[in-house]
């Protein structure tokens, strides 16, 4: 498992920042609210993908792209269902943190820079939480969820690759990079941000 | 396919109409228009069905019920598409048929038979698919593609029975019931109302 976990470092991501280890203890500490946040992650992943679907359903290469990244969302949630369900603990709604909320403001309103920006911003979520998984994988105490996270960090890396490649769709790799690099720095500034919750995407105070 | 095709009609789906045989003649004189309707139909099925999921994510038996009928929605979505593919039919955006707008109407707007009503106008929409699949696999001169609609309606009878079962988790069956036959009477009335465009959910005038 650790070699595997080495595999995958933030700059391949394209992210402009590391997550703080002390994260991982916060996580620790507060392990029914986070896993909650997860679910509720991995929810919201597939229903946004599920809207570029609706979107962009004319365009076939987006459709294919896209459906099995929605499949796989949804495997993850009915995973982080039965480790909820393991441990004894009923989903719950609760506040998300407010990083998803603030990337969203960065997408343009008009196309065709909507869907590359929808897309890249879909793009770093998955990159970040590929980081953070890592992350899990290497330094929490539970073993058997390290591995839980060893397992998922791989799709969230391929789903960050396959994101790319719809971006590609709307516009030549040059300008996808150049407004991923954009992108990436906001996205640090904003996950760097105050966010009081304990949540997968909200970062402690140092 | 013939004796597989007979197992499912109408009563076992709750309806309250048959649609008249003339309509898999639309159907053969409009195909890429309704092929094109098929796949918005299955996009929007499992926009529907992710959209449940989210209102209801902290229900662990309805989204052990919901991910699977997503991810064939999915599944379908695909295989039409690689259908118009070997037409070399390259799917647009249509206006839909006043169908489903007109079922939403029927919608509660306070919880729980919000809940209740949008399963149940859900799995109404799936009996009249497959009522109607099973005319195509019956009736189509296009026999691989009467095979292909053979095929489909198994699912759709299976995700009917499936939204049954999530109702369950709203209310006792006997009321479920109750409501499914009044929001079969409506569909049986709605489905009957005029619409000119050629659609998998609009009917022909006799």
């Amino acid at each position: 498992m650790a070699s595997r976990v080495a595999t995958i470092d933030s700059a391949v991501l394209s992210l402009e920042s590391t997550t703080p280890p002390q994260w991982v203890g916060v996580v620790e500490s507060n392990l029914r609210e986070v896993l909650f946040d997860h679910a509720h992650c991995e929810k919201k992943a597939a229903a946004a993908a599920t809207h570029l679907l609706v979107s962009y359903v004319d365009r076939p290469e987006i459709v294919r792209a896209l459906t099995p990244i929605i499949k796989e969302e949804l495997d993850h949630l009915e995973l982080v269902m039965e480790l909820l369900d393991q441990r004894g603990w009923r989903l719950k709604g609760q506040a998300p943190s407010a990083y998803g909320g603030r990337l969203g403001l960065l997408v343009s309103r008009t196309e065709p820079d909507r869907g590359i920006d929808r897309i890249l911003v879909s793009a770093l979520i998955e990159a970040r939480s590929c980081e953070r998984f890592t992350l899990l994988a290497e330094g929490l105490a539970d073993r058997d969820l390290a591995a839980f996270y060893g397992r998922l960090l791989e799709s969230e890396a391929r789903h960050f690759a396959s994101y790319l490649r719809v971006a590609e769709c709307f516009a030549p790799l040059p300008i996808v990079k150049r407004r991923l690099a954009e992108l990436a720095k906001e996205e640090a500034r904003i996950i760097a941000l105050p966010d009081p919750l304990p949540r997968l995407h909200s970062t402690p105070e140092r």
